[in-house]
């Protein structure tokens, strides 16, 4: 007889009574709230096409890196899980197969974070009710397979169901966006959901980098400008983020190695941008100019107002072999230290109090929360503390950030949630876990009686709506 | 109708309630005890001329830049606070305008250590009943300042009331220290109070910087002794050294960007002073000269016995333009890394065992606590683990710190509280939270069977009284 | 009159009474599970001949730095307390002041781990029922010597009381294991306890150092193999392992100041290791054929199936005065911080993946555990997460290190419980520290509603069971 699988309504609160019921109490004042989403990865045609999510594996493992690097250090296969996403011979029998590679390693996931979204969505969105393993593997499939055939629940209604209000997608700068048009062109969809696109520049501000010479050129092609010069290419860039913003974006997301960022002069980066366009960078200018073009983002931001977020940190395709087999975003980035003070000092002096720009600053090292971020964040009008992402978005660790940054900087410096996820069908057990964790922190502060309970309430309420509303500017 | 603002006498304790008994008991046996402050900023004036604090705003707010730097960030002027505190244009609409501005912003604080000292303060010190909100901000300040108006409330009084038996400030080594002389010359204040001096030779020991020169030729002046040498300013400074500790002294203290130390010969370090001296040093010259000048202040302590206290890890002024409008100190000093173990190790072959020697290592970075910090302690006799100052003093951050360092070290190796404040009305509220924390934290150890309840409240006792004693040799 | 020493049965379990039942029933389940103990520091001899543990200070003071150094801080010295081991001029009147000086010193260990060990030890080994005192001092070191004089105390008797299954020892690579002969030889004995040696050839990769050029004499000599080339060098290291495995080793232990590992060109390497022999190395040269060294063994790990534990961080003898004095290991070895993304890129792409390699990675520097450690180990399937040693071996630090890798990489990429130690009688409170630490963590999950109880206790049992064995290939 397999075991259930439940999920308690007071999941996340503290273990003692008293403060679980603190908790509960503020939970029940944000529970409801819509969704606030402004940054993540669900791809915009998945909206605008309103497509079916296919298959149980499809659905929720091929696509998922924080799954996948779990069953692969047990001894799984990435192919075996149908990795890479861009595979179109997956048969029905090796999804199945998959997701009863999936079932037997339910254990692996103790204690994880994925086990815990997991949970919520096997029961709380395709209602599952038995524990995963080997033997009910392909019962569970089949009740997802019907959770996902039924019409009801493709993207477009669950949008409705998952009480999603604002959420934005990653696009690439020279992207057209018609994805975006379609879905804000549906008035009674737009009426209640804005879907909004997202800048992200990466791979055009890594002059050197193998084919971003192409990069550029395609810049000039889709903008209209001349790229032959540095005031060209910067004036391309411009021009997109303009584009962007009349389709209704509010933010450029940056994955960059470090924070470093500082001007050149004006002659001497037209100077290295023709020898990166000759293809004659050293490692260096290489640097010198790509820490010009993320500065020149900033001062961007403070003309147009987009928000700017930045996420310094990882490591990208720590394993060269399995890169080489199945590309990026598989599941071995690996994170490391970064340096934040010293980095951003030139960043911060030109703008960090600019009454137009925002700056949410992410990171992957938890050793700069309170070191550093929020330091900054407490001083400079622009800086926001960006909330948990990745390796970092788990219960124990989110508690961490909130201890660690709001003895320093309060509440109204932090971004509001983000979550940062291609998983669609978990946004809302994301959403839901970072509320839990803000009723469970504010608990705490009331028991030991550092806030009263109205406060508290209050507070919950802001770090959900006021929060990201504000620093993303809705 | 305003809320409440209200001061529970458990706050701080485990949020279990049988924990919270037992703390209770353990904070029963300290909360009484004297105040032994032997680190901070109180200016020496305000005892040896028993002024009066002015206006709630001049008080509370415009020399207090851990409260300035969360109104900055969320969008006030330093100006409209105040700030600079050397600014005498203030007019009671300004200050009232600026209190009003503090009142408004309540809800910014939440979570913090600054709405937990001024809660305190209001609660406690001032007798301020309702929450502050733009509504009653005036009735507040009306209520503070009738308090501040109050004769019996001038800083020599407060010294009664607070029950500070010792108090530290910082001075520069050509003060004359005349305010300590008139202090301890009223011998029925001196009977109850000790007031001393902490010689603070920071800027006198960057040969290079703008203006140190100036500072050397001071040094010789005040001295009576030729500073044209190396040998005359390390006499010099001896010299200035025995006078603070003939009024008083029983530390010197340094803020220092890190820890590195280490001789020149004799030689080469009187080239570089020649070198300084006529403003011809290279950055890694001066850096040298200042390393060299570190470790001979340590050297020193071995002889005279003034305990040396050391603060590492913050980049001061990383605002540059914050910096030219209002000077230093007012907020947007950034901590940064710090590494510990490798850079103190010539200055603690050389000293770190000498029995003359009691050097406190505090820190900005929480992750040398236990890497690093901790285990030096733990083996160095001379070697003390400073408690958490500035951005982690507050109650999470500081059970943060006795969980980190504790385990490796005991509570032997503890300097005991060091406040490290200017604000003269939070001293109480400062070290009452540290003697709840004490308790929450010994309290845990009894709860899961570490510690008897007995030995528990002994060391209670030893952190607030024998720690400090012994550490500054009170 | 003396104050009692007890052991509550729910030491270390959760404050909450709730959780604490929890823990209770899972710590059941675990708590006489017989004790795998893959990595230590007991000598074969004490077992292989059977030793007396002599007197109570050469028993739990003499060896133990962890003691030594908190005393030494606090004034005493390190001769006092017999150290170095080597001494044999300790009488008994010496040694029963040193355990005079040890008991007026008890507080100084309030809170740390060695007051857990030692109360576990004192009350649960030897039968003490009073908190050392100087008082009591000799009453209970007659206690203890009684306890040693009894003829079923001796070592092999203990390892049938403390239920010990698996315990490894750490030996020269040039040892011929002749201690672990003669234990595989005592049938009776074998039949229920394994004894394996472990090759730790940390001085003999390290050309260029003291002493090195001997060592690989001795390896030549020892192996029977040509060493003057550094194939001959690499194939005498191999047979060393194949001897070490033949008498039953599981692993290599390695520790090291960086996890930096890169292979050098076969030329290259030759040509460097000609020039270490010829004592004619550069600094750069001796860390580049270290690093080649280190990566060899890993390589070495691949083919002969020995499970490889690195240890990197600790800087040895930091006080060189002491150790001139009294040699290594006795207390001033000091942590510092470690790189791992990077520094094991080469070393993980090569083979972090292979089906034959297990790797575990231990740290002295926490902030790696969810920055680096975690995230590399829940990829890559070689690489195991190290359970906290030395520094980091008590109770809140384990904690912290299971809150910080279990969200990332789940419980099924840690090591099992290693206790690193040479102080035999306390390993049975150690690896009983870490069952109710473990049930002390799963409790919360389950109290959290994270995970089931019925799961815990599984999960429990493999921690104990299931990990180490399949780490260590037991």
């Amino acid at each position: 007889m397999a075991s259930l699988l439940t999920l308690h309504d007071d999941r996340l609160f503290s273990v003692d009574e008293a403060v679980r019921q603190i908790a509960r109490r503020i939970y029940a004042e944000t529970r409801d709230l819509p969704i606030i989403s402004p940054h993540g990865h669900v791809p915009p045609a998945w909206l605008s096409e309103n497509l079916s999510f296919d298959n149980p594996t499809r659905l929720l493992l091929t696509p998922d890196h924080y799954i996948n690097r779990i069953l692969h250090a047990n001894g799984v296969e990435l192919s075996q899980l149908g990795v890479p996403v861009t595979r179109t011979d997956m048969t029905e029998a090796d999804n199945r197969a998959a997701w009863r590679i999936f079932c037997e390693h339910w254990s692996d996931f103790n204690g994880t974070a994925m086990r815990y979204w997991l949970t919520d969505q096997l029961v709380g969105v395709f209602g599952v009710t038995q524990r995963p393993s080997a033997e009910n593997a392909d019962e569970i499939y089949d009740i997802i397979q019907a959770w996902i055939d039924d019409e009801s629940h493709r993207p477009r209604a669950l949008m409705d169901q998952f009480n999603i209000e604002f959420i934005a997608t990653t696009d690439d700068p020279c992207d057209d966006l018609h994805e975006h048009d379609k879905l804000a062109a549906d008035a009674e969809f737009a009426a209640k959901h804005r879907v909004a696109p997202t800048f992200r520049p990466d791979k055009y501000l890594v002059p050197g980098k193998e084919g971003w010479n192409d990069l550029a050129d395609r810049l000039g092609e889709v903008s209209g400008i001349d790229v032959s010069t540095l005031a060209g290419f910067t004036e391309a860039l411009e021009n997109r983020r303009a584009y962007f913003k009349a389709h209704g974006a509010v933010s450029t997301d940056h994955g960059i190695q470090d924070l470093d960022a500082a001007y050149l002069d004006t002659q001497e980066a037209e100077r290295l941008y023709a020898k990166a366009r000759a293809g004659q960078l050293t490692t260096a200018e290489a640097d010198a100019l790509h820490h010009h073009l993320i500065m020149d983002q900033v001062r961007m931001a403070t003309e147009d107002g987009l928000t700017i977020t930045l996420h310094p940190g990882s490591l990208r395709d720590h394993d060269r072999a399995t890169f080489a087999k199945y590309g990026a975003d598989v599941g071995c980035d690996i994170p490391h230290a970064i340096e934040v003070t010293r980095a951003t000092r030139e960043m911060l002096n030109a703008f960090g109090n600019h009454p137009n720009l925002n700056l949410v600053l992410f990171t992957l090292d938890e050793d700069v929360y309170s070191r550093e971020i929020a330091p900054l964040a407490g001083f400079y009008r622009s800086v926001y503390i960006g909330v948990p992402w990745w390796f970092v978005d788990a219960p124990e660790s989110i508690m961490r950030f909130k201890e660690a940054v709001t003895e320093m900087a309060g509440f109204s410096r932090i971004s509001g949630m983000i979550d940062d996820t291609r998983a669609f069908c978990s946004i809302p057990a994301r959403h839901d876990m970072m509320r839990r964790m803000d009723a469970a922190h504010l608990a705490n502060l009331v028991a030991l009686y550092r806030l009263d309970e109205d406060e508290a309430i209050e507070q919950a309420r802001k770090l959900v709506v006021d929060n990201p509303k504000k620093v993303f500017k809705l």
